[in-house]
């Protein structure tokens, strides 16, 4: 099975997801104060949204980096890439919820944080299986060097920490969870050494 | 007609009608009881929506196998593949319906189970008349093996069976009728003899 | 411009348009009567969901055939296709208004089945202008013996004149206009032979 | 990396978010008043609606037109793509959220609207952005010649000028603003010089 389609449908299901986060970013509308005050009282909403539009955004980058890599999809893979997406959509959920608790404060946004970060958590574990699963079984078109799989590997472990790191800091305070999830983000943003090495290295 | 266009309006339906599923998941929000106990008031839902994110999943990759190996799309096709999608674009209703009447027991309940497994069971019927009339009308590229086309009708057949058994069962428990589509659709996920014996058998 | 990203854009559209149909199928929940009695409630939401579902099918049906046959894309095509796409983003709109007055009876009624008719007949002209522009600047790969072009304009006549006369029926009876809906999606289901002569008369 | 997964995925987000925006678009239903006094009411979302339909179908109009042309998509192609999808999946909201406030007059209707131009300028930015990195890194199949890339920067001009004045221009008048968002998209429509001259300039 080639992937063409595999991608077809997941880039659509990344699509709608990525779009249905901003199902979230409505305001109540005349008669609930001035739109300024709701507008600012929905900050959460604002930040959670821009994290969780980026962290799609990453993971769709990736997901294109290491399926044009593969050379075959077997079943499991099928199945990981389901795995993957279930976890992606359930992002806006997810990222709903938090936003309604954040300001809160208390169990209710420490549990809507640990929530919202283990979304990310299962999608990135999800990623890193399906990427497991590649090497694995020799489905990469170009091998990697020792040194890029290396890499690879600290990059996926980064992510994975920091999301298991924020589940823990949730429960102390769901905005600190928050600023890691950014962080994480804002790290597969600006870390590109390996990739740019990687295609060096491409014959 | 090539299928080429026919998958893609298809993956589409999929990839929208896989992620409208996870709408349903939206708690109330702050100032309905706690979260944790908002979340566990909903495990229907969450029971629900993976057990019909999976089964979409299931025919999204079937469908894949089939029409990989179309070499004609005729308008009886066209029209059967409409039947289809509007079994899957309904599955969001009867999900939702399914999750918001569980827990009520009695009547209502029965009907939203019955519902839910008429949807699996319209979308079952609908994807066998498009692989019926596919190997009537000669147009797979590969001929089945007698061996395989045996085996693909069984497979068909467990899930049908499955469903018509699930939507009697409704009557007797919504819950028997949910556990039953879970454990129809983990004997898609495990079963995948015939598909290697049929990649071993081609050319 | 080649068509294939019009295409894929549109299938999109498409896509999204057949699914979101399905977002007006939900019922009040426990508390509000009985399911059997709400769902009986609703038959106007069914029957105008399906209706709209077959009709955007055929309209993507039709769209398909057509860009196929387009040897360029010029910036009117791509505007008219816009146009088209605005009209398919309309239907779930007009769906929608058109189940709820249906039952009230009254001008309502009548205003809301003409709005809904009047969606179709906007998508059916613009579908006309795509037909005819292609047809008019030479675009088609295969140009139409005149007997071919004399059917096609025949098979999008009736389609426009069954929805005018529809706009004109519901403003005595809404159910009336719905029915028509119906007869002229069930016409372009059936009424295939013109496609089939337009494939025997291929080189 | 190729474009065509990132023109698949683009063209995902443009569909559904353009098809999101008629969600909006929904009547009370019974019992609140006349259904032709509702839909006179609802105005500012029709214009609306038409109007963020209008300038997304341009924007993947020139988008398709730009990646079309591009030879090599680097990471920094990718972040800002997500920049301008970003935009782009926030015009539901900032729609439906002028829409609510634009009868309303007074400080909030000035703010929806800067808000509803603001989320215009932010994706016409993020185009400029695209084609500035494009054309400084050499990324284009077809060099520009210095007069289309003249064209073409007075092109993008006229709409972020256009959306920056409606910004200023809705702190006194959010219907007048519109207005300008409605002129912004009817020049683009009509203004197709550049593009005929380009494609007739190419070898």
């Amino acid at each position: 099975m080639d992937s063409a389609r595999l991608e077809a449908f997941s880039d659509g299901v990344f699509a709608v997801a990525i779009t249905l986060l901003a199902l979230d970013l409505v305001v109540a509308g005349p008669g609930h104060g001035t739109l300024a005050h709701q507008l600012a009282d929905k900050w959460p909403s604002f930040a959670a949204y821009f994290i969780s539009f980026l962290t799609i955004g990453i993971i769709w980058v990736n997901h294109h980096a290491i399926f044009k890599n593969l050379s075959e999809i077997d079943r499991t893979l099928l199945f990981l890439n389901l795995l993957l997406l279930f976890f992606v959509v359930s992002i806006p959920f997810a990222t709903s919820t938090m936003a309604s608790y954040l300001r809160q404060g208390g169990a209710d946004s420490h549990l809507a944080a640990a929530l919202y970060m283990g979304a990310f958590e299962g999608m990135s574990i999800a990623f890193s299986l399906i990427f497991w699963w590649s090497v694995r079984h020799e489905h990469l078109k170009v091998q990697l060097a020792p040194g890029d799989a290396r890499r690879a590997t600290v990059r996926f472990s980064i992510g994975q920490v920091g999301y298991v790191v924020g589940i823990g800091v949730a429960f102390v305070s769901a905005l600190a969870a928050l600023v890691i999830s950014g962080l994480v983000a804002a790290y597969y943003v600006f870390e590109q050494t390996p990739r740019r090495d990687a295609a060096a290295d491409a014959p």
